[in-house]
């Protein structure tokens, strides 16, 4: 029979990077599966293996078929599996490794982007019920086709998440090289605070706001199927911070929880559009045939002349292929130029309730304004209120914001 | 509709090394199929790699499961297909990889040890149909239980002469880093010369003899089923060595072919065994309980004291563990001694008819003791005559012998 209670647990590439730290990983394994958990642990590519093996195949081609760079990567995590049932083996316990479509891991869509379709669970609980550790690859699941193919960037949460949600276990674990989501980043504010609770909504913008805890998709299956996780370090015992429902959260007035500070987007400013209706339309379709991903929209108010400015951030690998895109447009429009500015940085304020609450954003704008710190460009949402500001005073106003919101004394 | 006529080519380690080395093996694929052939690589793992996942699993416990270690090195062919199916597709010709189980090997036994059962070629003949290079993991099958396992050890050569019999090619490319089959070692005697043919069951004395050709139980499964082998260099267009039927080589009189010259073993020797029934029988029962395989076995007149020595040759790597077997086996037929002689070299003549000619065996013996090479063991077939000699002899016998016996002004 399996085990009435199910702990899934997952070890990112640098909890598992060596030997010695897979055996180490493979000690918390089995000290859940002491408390008496049936244990599923979900594990990814040992540290830096998988960008090892895509330059492998970039000194071959530099634009590999998706299918067989699936085919290719995949094997990181496999690696990974094999080596962490042996750790536990050569411990006494029983373990076995199983990669995505051994473990019942269905998918559907194309190669390197791949979704969960469903998870036959049957091998997993067999395993279990024989009083194994269940070791299973994440990032990768079997397509209709018999491919094993790739579940996206991050997708190891993904298969961790998912996991926990066809085993009904109701929580996650997922061990990193972070001890939890925090205030702010503590390497640039010292006094930052570790939250011991968060919302996926929270979460969901942090992603969004440069801030490399968790995948996006994931966070969103979490909600979804009520899987609450636990972001916690592989290298410490002490817990982590909680992802849960808002409604668990239960909090009635706005808070900010959290600031993130992202420095890998650039800004572009298409100058001098004419002001007609349509031309909105037109500038983003450019942007989105030649796929760039776009994060603020601004578009000023027009000029006298009738003409105004529309700025876009994107990531910073796509800086020149949005610039070529975007001066396409700006001729067909009769714009006067496109701008690009790489010395920017987005500062973000994430939390709940900032709707209803216009002193979020008024304590933001206040804060930089006694720092001197320029604006260039603002969104906000229900969640989240971010600026745009010179790049060299991007540390300087988070370590503001930090103070200005009371982030460091605060009890969430 | 499959082509009418189908190359099976294998690329060993050494051939695939690296991706430079990948796409000169590629391209040698694509110029098979302008010849209008359906070609079917089999790959193995690249350069060292397997010796290097198993190393890291070594890190973690000196022993493995079989099982683990398996799901762990088969993903080197892995990673060796896919590559080699991108080089393809980077010449712009449609590839496709396709691990064991993808490419329908079913395998049975054990895992390290397992025996392909059968090949479904639906999948490869429909790729093949479709234009496509179909790119196939050695070394690899998929057992009943959904594992991926191992064919045993140079299993790639296996998995190519197996596809060879299943898509009934009647024959099979062998790629590596030797040109072909020689009469002696070139390293070593520098008019050696490479053979246009040679037979199976000579093949199988060679391998048998340290010479690292080919896997001597692919070499079997190739005769059972009538696949003749082509073992030819990576690196040169030049054609390598046949090996065909027996009968094919429609030889009439006895004939040396080959001599292959063995450093990997050691000799241990049973001194003052009593002469009586049943001895060679436990000593022999006692290095089987052990699993150490054994080569010759010598046993010595019995002399006046009715007692006689032992002698057995065996890997190097089975030298600690064989001594110790043979100790306790010694203590209980109370025989003097186990001698342990790591100094010696087996040198061998292979070729056919021998036991018709004694002629062979007699100019090996001559020109052994002409250059004042002492014999330590004998031991002879019917397709092979082998000595020991000690060591620092092993070099000037082979080069004795290749002169001897006319090798380097024959004509196969």
């Amino acid at each position: 029979m399996p085990p009435r209670k199910i702990t899934v647990m997952k070890f990112g590439g640098t909890s598992v990077a060596d030997p010695e730290k897979i055996s180490r990983a493979a000690e918390r394994a089995i000290g859940e599966r002491r408390k008496g958990f049936g244990v599923v642990v979900v594990v990814s590519a040992p540290g830096d293996m998988t960008d090892e093996l895509i330059a492998l195949a970039e000194r071959i081609t530099p634009q590999p078929a998706d299918r067989e760079l699936d085919q290719l990567i995949t094997t990181g995590e496999v690696v990974g599996i094999s080596l962490f049932a042996m750790a536990c083996m050569a411990r006494a316990v029983p373990a076995i490794s199983l990669t995505g479509p051994q473990a019942g891991i269905e998918a559907v869509g194309d190669a390197s982007r791949a979704q969960v379709r469903r998870i036959r669970t049957k091998t997993i609980l067999k395993h279990l019920a024989a009083g194994k550790i269940v070791v299973v690859a994440g990032f990768q699941g079997l397509a209709p086709n018999g491919d094993t193919v790739t579940l996206g960037r991050g997708g190891s949460d993904l298969t961790a998440v998912a996991l926990a949600s066809a085993l009904k276990t109701g929580r996650c674990e997922i061990f990193s090289d972070v001890k939890g989501v925090y205030t702010a980043d503590p390497r640039i504010v010292h006094d930052a605070r570790k939250l011991s609770r968060v919302s996926f909504e929270e979460m969901l913008e942090l992603a969004g706001s440069g801030a490399q805890v968790m995948q996006a998709r994931s966070m969103e299956v979490a909600e979804r199927f009520g899987v609450e996780i636990h972001v916690r370090s592989a290298f410490h015992s002490l817990p982590g911070t909680w992802v849960v429902s808002k409604e668990k959260l239960m909090l009635e007035k706005a808070f900010v929880s959290s600031l993130a500070l992202d420095k890998s987007e650039v800004r572009l400013t298409v100058v001098g559009v004419p002001d007609q209706p349509g031309v909105a339309a037109r500038v983003l379709t450019a942007l989105a045939a030649a796929d760039i991903p776009v994060d603020m929209i601004i578009q000023s108010a027009p000029s006298q002349a009738g003409v105004n400015d529309m700025s876009f951030m994107t990531p910073k690998a796509f800086a020149v292929k949005a610039k070529k895109a975007l001066e396409g447009a700006a001729k067909a429009l009769r714009a006067e130029r496109v701008d690009l500015n790489e010395a920017v940085a987005k500062i973000s304020a994430v939390g709940t309730g900032f709707r209803h609450s216009p002193k979020i954003a008024a304590t933001m704008f206040t804060a930089l304004a006694e720092h001197k710190i320029n604006i260039h460009m603002i969104s906000a949402s229900d969640l989240r209120v971010s600026c745009i500001v010179d790049l060299a005073q991007g540390e300087p106003a988070l370590k503001a914001l930090h103070k200005a919101y009371g982030l460091a004394k605060g009890k969430r």
